[in-house]
C-alpha cells in the first residue's frame, strides 16, 4: 500500500469549494487503484485567516508543512480583505521560494466539451515550464525620491543555475512528448537578462541533439498562442512571461477555470505544491458553480507526481468525457454545480476503471 | 500649403518593400488634400548600412533626423545579418530614447476583410498606450561572476514622470473615444515597480473623475484580449506589457502585418516616428507579397498627428474597404501583389475624397 500524506490548504474564495470536490476524486482514485493510499490535513490558512492573525500562516507553518509528502493548495488572494502582496507573498509565493519549488509546470490543450474563443483550436497541446524561483518576480529593489522625482526600481534576477534547471527540466520533458522546445525571450528589447537566457538556452540545447528547438520573442510568442498553438510542444519561460503565456493558455481551451498547474520541488528537500490557475473568484462564491475542473486536473498532476500516470491519464479521459456530455458548470456553458460535476467524475471513473 | 519634411528609413527586408508604396499612398493624400505637401527624405540606415560601415547609422545621424518633422521607418532587424541588440538598440531604441518618444501608440480593432482567429472578434476597438522610454527595456544591469556561478542583473526602472506621462495621455485619449481607461499591472507578483505603478495609476485617475477605469494583472489581460477584446477602450502598459498586448492585438484582428504604430514625443524637441508594429520578414523579402496595410494605416497615424484626422478616417476607411473587397496579400487570404493594394488604396481615396 503506497500511503501519501497531503496537506491541504483550500485557501480563499472558490478555493474552499474546489478542494472538498476534488478531494472526493482523489478518494475515489484511492479506492479504485487498491493500493493507495492518501492522507489528507487541512490547514485553513487564508486571506481571513490573515484577518484574525495578522499573519497569512503561522510562525511555524512552513515547519508543519515540510513533513507532508505534498501540498494542495486551493486559491490565495482576496484584494477585497488583504492587499495582494500581503496575501501572496505571505503564503503562495513564500512557499514557492522557500521549499525551493523552481519550476511550475502548466499544460493547455485542445479539451472535448469546451468552447475555445479560437476558430481553430484543434490538436493543439503544449505545456510551459516556468521558471518558479527567480526572474523577474524578486523582491530585490526598492524607491528612491519623494513627489515628482519619485522612482522605483525593479530587480529581475537570472542565474545560471536557475535558468539551466529550467531549460533542462524543458528538455527532458520534451523528450518524453513530441520532442521539441521553444524558449521564450525578449533579448531584442530586454537588455542584460534576455540575451543572457539565450545564451544558456544554446549552449543547454546542444545536451539535447534529439530535441528540436525553436526561440521566439515573448510579443509574437504570445500572439502564435493564439493563431497557431498547434506549433507547440514545450515552451520554456521565465517566471513572468509563463505567467502570461499560461493565462493565455487557460483562455484558448475555453477557461482559465480549467487550467491546472504543478510547483515542483526538484531537490526532494521538500514537498512539492499543486494549485491550479485561476485565482479565488470572491465574485462568484457561495453560489455552488465554481468550475471545479482546473482543481481536478491540478489533482491528475498530483497523480502523475506520485508516478500514477496511468490512473492520471485514465481521469483526464474522465474529465473531458464528463465535461463533453454536457455535465459542466455555468461559466462553460452548462448548468450543473460544484458537487455535480464532481459527483459524476467519481462515478464515471470507477466505472472506467473497473472495466 | 501645409508643408511636411519626413525622414524616411526603409531600413530591413519588407519595409524596404511597404515604405515605397506607403510614400506613394501619402503622395496622393496630398494630391486629393490640395493644402497639404510632403517632402520625402530617405536614409539607407539598416542591417546592410551597419555591414557597410559598422553601424547603423552616421555618427551625425540623430542630427540629421532632428531636423525634420517626422520620422517615417519601415522594419529594422535581420538577425541572420546583424544580432538584434546591435541593429535595434543602434537605431530604432536609441531614436525612441534619444528623441524623447516617450509614448508608443497601437490601435488594434475589428477590421473588415480580415479573418481573425477569434470565434467572435466583433466589433473591438481598442489602443494601447505604451510607456516608450524605460520599464523593462533598460541598459541598466549586468552579469556577475562565470561559469555554474553566472548571474544577469536586469534592472527595470519606473519613474515618477515616466509612469504618470503615459497614464496622463492614455486618459486624454480616452476622453476623446469611449471615456474608459485599463491598467496593465502585475502587482500581485512583480514585487517593487508594479505596486508603484498602482499607486500612480490610482492618483492619476483622480484628476479623471469623467473617465471611467479598471485595472488588470497582464496575465488575466492578455488572456481578455482573447476571450474578450470588446470590454477595452484605452489600455495604458508599461515598455514591455504593451510589447506584449500589442502583438496579441495584431493577432486578433487576423495578423500582425497590418498593426500600426506610433512613437510620440511629447515636448516639441524632437520628432516622432511611425512605424508599424511587424518585423522585416526576411523569409517573405523580394516576391512582391508584403502586406503593406500595417506600414499605410501606420501613415495614417502620421496624419493624425498633423491634425489632419479626417483625411486620416477616410484613408482607414478606404484599407478597410479594400481589404473587404479582397484586394489583399497572400498573408490574409487574398491574391494581390504589395504594389496592386497599394495602388488600389490610392485609386479608391481620389474616387472617395472627389465625391
Ligand atoms: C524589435 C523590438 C525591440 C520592439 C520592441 O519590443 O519594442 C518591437 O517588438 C516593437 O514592438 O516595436
Ligand atoms: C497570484 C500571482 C502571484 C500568481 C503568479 O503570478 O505567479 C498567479 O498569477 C499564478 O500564475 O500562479
Amino acid at each position: 500500500m503506497k500511503k501519501y500524506e497531503i496537506a491541504v490548504i483550500p485557501g480563499d474564495g472558490i478555493g474552499k469549494e474546489v478542494v472538498p470536490v476534488s478531494l472526493k476524486v482523489l478518494e475515489t482514485v484511492a479506492e479504485v487503484h487498491g493500493g493507495l493510499k492518501f492522507e489528507f490535513q487541512s490547514f485553513p490558512w487564508s486571506s481571513e485567516y490573515y484577518i484574525e492573525h495578522g499573519k497569512m500562516m503561522p510562525e511555524d507553518g512552513l515547519k508543519t508543512l515540510k513533513n507532508f509528502e505534498s501540498i494542495f493548495l486551493g486559491a490565495i488572494g482576496n484584494p477585497a480583505l488583504v492587499p495582494d502582496h500581503i496575501s501572496l507573498w505571505g503564503l503562495l509565493i513564500k512557499i514557492r521560494r522557500e521549499f525551493e519549488q523552481s519550476i511550475n509546470i502548466r499544460p493547455a490543450k485542445y479539451f472535448k466539451g469546451l468552447k475555445s474563443p479560437l476558430v481553430n483550436p484543434n490538436d493543439f497541446d503544449l505545456i510551459v515550464v516556468r521558471e518558479n524561483s527567480e526572474g523577474e518576480y524578486s523582491e530585490v529593489g526598492g524607491r528612491i525620491h519623494k513627489g515628482e522625482d519619485e522612482l522605483a526600481i525593479q530587480n529581475a534576477v537570472f542565474t545560471k543555475k536557475g535558468t539551466e534547471r529550467a531549460m533542462r527540466y524543458a528538455f527532458e520533458l520534451a523528450k518524453k512528448r513530441r520532442g521539441h522546445v521553444t524558449s521564450a525571450t525578449k533579448s531584442n528589447g530586454i537588455f542584460h537578462s534576455m540575451p543572457f537566457w539565450d545564451e544558456v538556452f544554446n549552449v543547454v540545447k546542444k545536451e539535447y541533439q534529439d530535441v528540436q528547438t525553436a526561440s521566439y520573442h515573448i510579443d509574437a510568442l504570445a500572439a502564435f498562442f493564439v493563431t497557431r498553438p498547434q506549433i507547440f510542444d514545450v515552451i520554456v519561460a521565465s517566471n513572468l512571461f509563463g505567467d502570461i503565456l499560461t493565462d493565455i493558455g487557460g483562455a484558448i481551451m475555453g477557461s482559465i477555470g480549467i487550467a491546472p498547474a504543478a510547483n515542483i520541488n526538484l531537490n526532494g528537500k521538500y514537498p512539492s505544491m499543486f494549485e491550479p490557475v485561476h485565482g479565488s473568484a470572491p465574485d462568484i462564491v457561495g453560489k455552488g458553480i465554481a468550475n471545479p475542473i482546473g482543481q481536478i486536473w491540478t489533482a491528475k498532476m498530483m497523480l502523475d507526481h506520485f508516478g500514477e500516470e496511468e490512473l492520471g491519464k485514465k481521469l483526464l479521459d474522465v474529465i473531458e468525457d464528463v465535461t463533453n456530455d454536457g455535465i459542466k458548470t455555468p461559466d462553460i456553458g452548462g448548468t450543473s454545480s460544484t458537487e455535480e460535476v464532481g459527483d459524476e467524475i467519481c462515478r464515471r471513473l470507477k466505472k472506467a476503471v473497473s472495466v
